[in-house]
């Protein structure tokens, strides 16, 4: 019997000797971990360092009273690679100087938790060899969706199957404003109560242009469908182009509209793309709300499976890296299964949304379905709400399932129109059969 | 450095000699396990043996063109338990005779996978010390929800959290019944559906009365709330007394109905119940369909995450099998959190809906708004609707939040008046303001 393989450790719920913990980064997410750790006071965990820049001001915040008292503050990231430190939580983000520190971490054997999206996205798979070639963890269940338990439940629960897509809302920011939006208020208002409220950067950027979801949909392409993707290569397109106006239209398609990341393995290629999409009023992303967030696998065998919750905030965030503490000082090690590179392409077949501003005259129509007729692409409805200016009148036009591209070259010849006032906007649309 | 302890395994993806696998029990479920394993071809995963009464109709049959030729079909379980089986996957279902077998398998060095509730609800943590004793797993991912992964997500993703409340629709068969009668079925014609379809059993009672739910609701508190419960102290009420008229009512009140299991930790007692209950349009619950299940677990930090999909079918619950046959072949075990025996309660405070069938005479309504004083229950609605006859005669009442207790109290008193032609119905009302 290979017994040795298959047993299962020994009782490790309370080990003899500590787990020692350094945090790196006490902001937000950081310190809700220590406030997490003090309230459940978790047998065999000790928090030991935190690092910080100004160390001064960190150490005599409210939320230091969550550290122990005997735990070491620093300002120079060599007093916790060099101490025996067993664990090392990064919640500082970015790629320098995070990749070069978790490096060390892991060289020298300490295990290491992450949320820093960005850098899993980037070289999660390089540093997933340094951890094995070490033999110590590596793992960032908080690097998507926050407390929604998606990674874990990916990893430990749907291994078995043969997931063939994953999609979801996994930009708390975007979800906010664009389920704002939908109830009438204006992008700008919006994305300046996202900045306030803390949801949003001062460049929200990130956030808006869809590289944080972009980075978020590589981790969940490697663990869910095992395919390594390019970053950089997945296509992305900004909400802030989404106006008041899309929303109007959108719901008299039974639609509304979501900023939605989706890789689908087809042979040995990912179709992955992060771009506001219409989503059907019957979608379980339609009934999002707020900072919210959702994430669906599809399976071959276990058909759809929904992850919702609160994606974003320190403390769901600290849940998820919790979590992930409480599995590395028990030695449960995740699911290992071979993941491969993988070729992206922003091609979907799908049904479009086209809505123009135009300088209303004769024949626009025409020369826009002209243009469309003329690479290949069927209009399904043509709408147009009343109460608009001639001189600036928003108009929509949804095409019958093509292929992006198809698309994008109608829209190169439509866009230099005169009449044109603005670059017309194109949002893919969402198979309402599809249930996703 | 305490590096053996947090130390992760060496990679582990194809160890050097297969995992062994037995099937116990080759129906629906049974033959979706081989089907998956078949298509997947896991390295470092054999299915060596079938165990199945009647076993020559099973190795003629459809299925058992994806069992391994070398595989030993048996009707003999010790010829199981004698083999140099490393992985038992128990699928038959019932208390007996499946504790006696997996209490022998474990000890003898076999681990143990199971999708079987009812043995889980009444002997898991029995369970569970003997397989730890002897060095190997007992996981049971598939007992619950099927391929939805809540186990995996609570025990490797929300441990961090401490988890006040779950609740769900985890009986698809339920879901079936309640959300087609919601568009206008009668439950006989319902039922006799899902027989048909193979979602419910010639005796429904253990879906429809609860039980089935029930078992999954203890489990589900074993693991969220780390309580460990008596399955047959937590209260239950049938789906069968859920009437069309119901429905009607209920939509009236901005709600619907589902089968709705529910289990909330206040200090050191958990408030548990698996009821038809009316659940707002708002709720997710609300939105669920068919057979779908959807479970609900609230964190004091995390917040509210939703888990749904497809709980019932064999290969969903194939899917959950596998992904725990990966993890015990890659031995990697579950976070292991101390869970406590606790005290059980059905008392919920809450708003409660009446449904009363009179026979109509003057003084009814006086009369049962009598006997709800009396206990100190408050009226917020009396519903009538028009078109019934005044000889039998249908009429809702709705209450303010109060306990269970109170309400059945004066059921008691108000179900015998003369004028009552059935016992009334009392369904709980979930608050539309807990979202869940």
């Amino acid at each position: 019997m290979t017994t040795r393989k298959v047993a299962a450790a020994k009782k490790s719920a309370a080990p003899a000797k500590p787990v020692k913990v350094a945090i790196l980064g006490f902001g937000t997410v950081g310190s809700s971990v220590a406030k997490v750790l003090a309230a459940s006071k978790f047998p065999g965990i000790e928090l030991t360092h935190i690092y910080n820049r100004s160390i001064d001001r960190k150490r005599t915040s409210v939320a230091a009273k969550f550290v122990p008292k005997a735990a070491v503050w620093t300002e120079d990231i060599n007093v916790i690679l060099n101490a025996r430190v067993d664990v090392v939580i990064e919640l500082m983000g970015g790629l320098n100087p995070a990749e070069g520190w978790l490096r060390k971490a892991l060289g020298s054997g300490k295990s290491v938790i992450t949320a820093n999206k960005q850098l899993i996205a980037y070289r999660g798979a390089s540093l997933a060899k340094l951890a094995a070639a070490n033999g110590v963890h590596l793992v960032y269940g908080a690097a998507v969706a926050g407390g929604v338990p998606v990674i874990p439940g990916l990893v430990q629960g749907l291994g078995g199957d043969h997931a063939t897509r994953i999609s979801g809302l996994i930009n708390g920011t975007c979800n906010y404003i664009l389920t704002r939006m939908e109830t009438g208020a204006d992008y700008a208002t919006v994305l300046g109560d996202a900045q306030s409220l803390g949801y949003a950067e001062s460049d929200p950027s990130a956030d808006v242009d869809g590289y944080d979801a972009r980075a978020k949909l590589c981790i969940l392409s490697r663990i869910a469908l095992h395919a390594e993707l390019d970053p950089d290569a997945v296509a992305t397109q900004s909400i802030a182009d989404v106006d008041a106006i899309d929303f109007a239209y959108a719901k008299e398609l039974s639609c509304t509209i979501r900023q939605v990341s989706s890789a689908q393995l087809e042979g040995a290629i990912v179709h992955a793309r992060v771009a506001p999409m219409l989503v059907p009023l019957s979608s379980p992303m339609a009934w999002s709300h707020g900072t919210q967030n959702m994430v669906i696998v599809s399976g071959r065998f276990g058909g759809d499976v929904v992850f919702s919750g609160h994606g974003a905030g320190g403390e769901p965030t600290a849940v998820a890296v919790v979590s992930d503490l409480l599995a590395v000082s028990q030695g449960s090690h995740a699911v290992h299964l071979p993941v491969r590179k993988r070729a992206v392409t922003g091609e979907f077949m799908a049904s479009h949304y086209l809505r123009f501003i135009v300088d209303d005259k004769p024949g626009i129509v025409s020369a826009i379905s002209g243009a469309l007729a003329k690479v290949g692409a069927n209009i399904d409805s043509l709408l147009q709400r009343p109460g608009y200016p001639k001189h600036r009148l928003p108009f929509v036009v949804t095409t019958e399932p093509c292929l992006t591209s198809t698309i994008t070259k109608a829209l190169a010849s439509i866009g230099k129109m005169d009449c044109m006032l603005e670059h017309p906007l194109c949002l893919q649309m969402l198979d309402p059969e599809e249930k996703v």
